[in-house]
């Protein structure tokens, strides 16, 4: 037996016992005639001593371990004079009689401290390093709670976890797919799948009721920061179900994840926004509603008065930046500079300071006379001290620019919090989306999201007025998880792929799987997925989906720890049938 | 809202309640004045009642509906006079005041009962359908329990569910791996794990002390019957630990698995058998021991009678199939040529009857006295009224033979129950196989298994005779798992390496991330993996995996109801940088 202990459990009341622990060893110092290692594992650390004294012999063998080292000690419990009561071990040490090295290490390329001087590169190739780091092991520790409370709580309402698979063919999801070739049917390939969309609302007709799994899910798309080629997803689906028995059953999954696993009880139901408030009060549909800085639209009142820039625009719109007032020009400057980035396009950025006295001082003087900035604070609630923040220009951009202004300046007041966690359903989304460029309609959220019964009567005369029943959870302006109650109804999937600018011939080469499977009977249908990882990460307190992976890619797709992808043997290329035909860079 | 409540779950304490269901048309009757009907979902049958009288346009309505229909009905929980004690719902039916056919149906191709009347590929094709039945759709709530109950499990234990990569290097397994073309690294692949075995290794290095995973693995392979190109294990590892370690805990998981969802309690802890012992007393490493039956040698008695076929055989053996005395020489020919079928390619059966007056008759009389066969039928501990049959030949092979007519023998004889389990580790297995075709070695488990101390002499001057810190569990004849303890020493790694006929080259290309790995501080681990399918179908009491798969493939390797694989288009293989090599059929 390696170890009678782990290094996390051992307190005050095992003082006396005869222990074996196993580790490595995570630092280690030499005071005089005394040598002290911390030994290190998942559940904590534990210290040992040597005394020169006692055993000299075993105190040098101590003194030429390096760190990392694998060893296994045998010793007595013994209380510690100088005690760390941060620790739960703290105020106990091992007084050690034997020492065995399981493994000799040679020194780690970065320190596998809180704050390790590595890079992102190295510690990416040396993963299995940096997961020895508490703050890293931490997140998959944290990640495998979430995941055990998931499955507990959807089990507990008769949830049953089917595994789909992963040699699929192409998913409607729009992004790329990445593909398998078959041996066996030489020039054909799977697809792994986007999500497993079309299999969960299979399984409804089939009869499951009521279906969750945690899966991975694949696209292959050009990696931004925080993108994975893989991903894991908490995917669900109900049968006999509208909207509202989602939107309860799954804020209830989200409070059961916060009670349990952060501890952190909503009081009240998770609130909802339609779309259209989302886009005009914070320009976007994923508002982060940790704070107010609602925004107001000036159009109406803020035209002529001989100002072109607000005159030509299509849209003016405003927020009030409490308690900011005094902002310098400089940092005005800098404000300005953020808004005109090519990824915000805003073209300026006109202010106007509530002053203590109540006088309100513009960068628009010149056009807006005292009265006309009254209106202005009046309409957005300044008060003295604030600042008035306007921009203008097209609708969409502007509400856009607002946004990330918006943002920029929850940040800088500190009001964004990760420690306050603000979940919101938003719903009401449309149907579809008008892409200028190819002249369609695109599905905002798939093709098998199911239109309000209400707006039915625009579904084949004006389609971009029909709203769909999707809705999103978004927590502190992230988009954690979205879905629809699903088309069950095999005539309006055909009008819908008919909308989205499909002809027969397609729907039937991609769906006709599912088109076949309503005519045998089709429940009403439902559900949601949720990004796990985002989920993860958001409840550690990260930025990066990256951290809470054990092996993540990098940007460029690759695993440079286990060095994949890499090329393949003729010998297996030619039993696929394939080759490669490279071309050359331009 | 679509329901108050399931099918499943009104019963005589709701009589009076005003209730709403929603289903599917089971079965529908007419019954003069009344009609009913078995409205089914997930959780069971309730029966609704239409009655001509009370409301015949209802009733007329109700006529109407075809099997598979979707229905929502509202109605009074009334007692049945014709009660069903059968089923939980079967004191109450529901007299139906509103019916709304949600979805309509057309005829199932097959019958959507216990016994279908579908055949494999129209069930495969329709498995969306093949679902609703009962004996199908109890298999995934079965597996569903057992993933839970295993998560449980080890989760107690302080495992940590961790996710490994799907899109990774080529594993070691041996078989083919499936492989996946990188669009951002034009002429490299992924490939898709065969099993995580180097990333779960990696993750005990990492100190994650204790990993499972319930995942997904790809194995490229010409599928028999019982093979699914993608299958699931319970994968798992654990640091400090050696062989008994491993034993205890997941000896542990099964009981608690058959406790659980069985209700089946092992009194005793499980048996251990080795290698050498299976092979010689059951003629193979996964013996069934429901039974006895056990093969006894008879090489040193039975030779040396002038009986050429056992003088020139390499081993004799034998077993005692009780009771059987009496088989006709019609049963014997049946027998002779079930061993004689190519798979088991025996050339013949010898047998000998001990009649009941305790004389004993053998088809080899001619050669053996009555106080030989007298020899024979004490070494077996055959009684009146059993039969002895007997094998010669190659020793590998005859033994292969008796244990395929031991396991006949015992189906035969009824000694093979589905409602019985007897587990059962089979230990100390040879860490090498020589292959006598490419001569040299292969492991026998994976190239990471450790060899046992004691034979380490051995490791380089006769590495054949090396026994393997390797385990697997068998029950019932068949191995739901397997595993090792790991080499966690870069030294023994590189010689188990090298015995394996590969090169520094070949290994640095492969391996050289776990090298690198275990250079810095590696613990000792080992682990164990279990085939989920596998597992579930022996709690079901099925044969084959096919039926606890939500969707599984044929054997051709394809889906049929979504239709894959298929071809890609051409803008994807372009994109891929690659291109189909068919070659002609030959």
């Amino acid at each position: 037996m390696y170890r009678t202990h782990t290094n996390g459990e051992l307190n005050i009341t095992k003082i006396g016992t005869k222990v074996t622990l196993s580790g490595w060893v995570h630092r280690s110092r030499d005071l005089g005639g005394m040598t002290f290692i911390d030994l290190r594992d998942r559940y904590g650390l534990t210290q040992l001593v040597f005394n020169m004294d006692t055993d000299s012999g075993l105190c040098k063998q101590a003194r030429e371990l390096g760190r990392e080292f694998v060893i296994q000690v045998t010793g007595i419990v013994t209380e510690r004079s100088n005690k760390n009561l941060k620790i739960p071990t703290g105020e106990i040490e091992i007084a050690v009689t034997e020492l065995k090295v399981l493994s000799k290490s040679i020194t780690p390329p970065f320190t596998l401290e809180e704050k390790s001087d590595g890079g992102d590169d190295l510690r990416m190739k040396f993963r299995y390093l940096d997961l020895r780091r508490e703050v890293v092991r931490k997140n998959l520790e944290l990640r495998h709670r979430m995941a055990q409370e998931t499955r507990k709580y959807l089990s507990s309402l008769d949830f049953l976890e089917i595994e789909t698979p992963v040699l699929v063919n192409s998913t409607p999801e729009g992004a790329r797919d990445f593909v398998v070739p078959s041996r066996m049917n030489p020039g054909e390939f799977y697809a792994l799948p986007q999500s497993p969309q079309t299999l969960k609302q299979l399984l409804m007709v089939a009869g499951m009721d009521r279906y969750f799994q945690i899966v991975k899910c694949f696209r292959d798309e050009d990696l931004r920061a925080d993108r994975q080629p893989e991903f894991t997803q908490i995917d669900c689906e109900m049968a006999f179900v509208d909207r509202e028995d989602i939107l309860e059953t799954f804020a209830g999954l989200i409070r059961h994840l916060f009670k349990t696993v952060l501890g952190v009880d909503f009081e009240e139901n998770i609130p909802r926004m339609t779309f259209k408030d989302a886009m005009e009060r914070y320009g976007c549909d994923k508002p982060d509603i940790r704070f107010g800085m609602e925004i107001s639209e000036f159009t109406s009142f803020a035209k002529g008065k001989d100002f072109k820039v607000f005159d030509s625009a299509d849209y003016i719109g405003a927020i009030c930046a409490q308690g900011c007032a005094e902002y310098t020009r400089k940092q005005v400057d800098e404000l300005t500079a953020f808004v005109q980035k090519p990824q915000i396009g805003a073209k300026g950025l006109i202010y106007a300071r509530v002053n203590d006295d109540g006088t309100i001082k513009s960068s628009v003087d010149k056009f807006y006379s005292p009265e006309d900035l009254a209106v202005w604070a009046s309409t957005l609630g300044a008060k003295a001290g604030d600042m008035i923040f306007v921009m203008a220009g097209d609708k969409k951009q502007t509400l856009n620019a607002l946004n990330e202004l918006r943002l920029e300046m929850g940040s800088r007041l500190g009001l964004r919090s990760k420690a306050i966690f603000r979940p919101l359903w938003v719903i009401d989304f449309p149907l579809l989306e008008w892409d200028e460029d190819s002249k369609r309609f695109y599905a905002m959220h798939h093709p098998f999201t199911s239109p309000m019964e209400e707006d039915m009567e625009y579904f084949t005369s004006d389609p971009g007025k029909v709203r769909a029943k999707a809705y999103d959870m978004v927590i502190n302006g992230v988009e954690v998880g979205g879905g629809s109650i699903r088309i069950h109804d095999s005539e309006i999937q055909k009008l819908m792929f008919k909308n989205l600018g499909m002809g027969e011939e397609e729907v039937k080469r991609k769906f006709s799987f599912i088109m076949d499977a309503f005519r045998y009977g089709a429940p009403p249908h439902g559900g949601i997925a949720f990004g796990f990882d985002r989920l993860v990460a958001m409840f550690a307190g990260l930025d990066s989906i990256r951290d809470v992976i054990a092996f993540p890619k990098n940007n460029s797709g690759k695993d440079v720890m286990i060095d994949t992808p890499g090329p393949l043997a003729q010998e297996q290329l030619d039993e696929l049938q394939l080759r490669i035909d490279k071309k050359e860079k331009q």
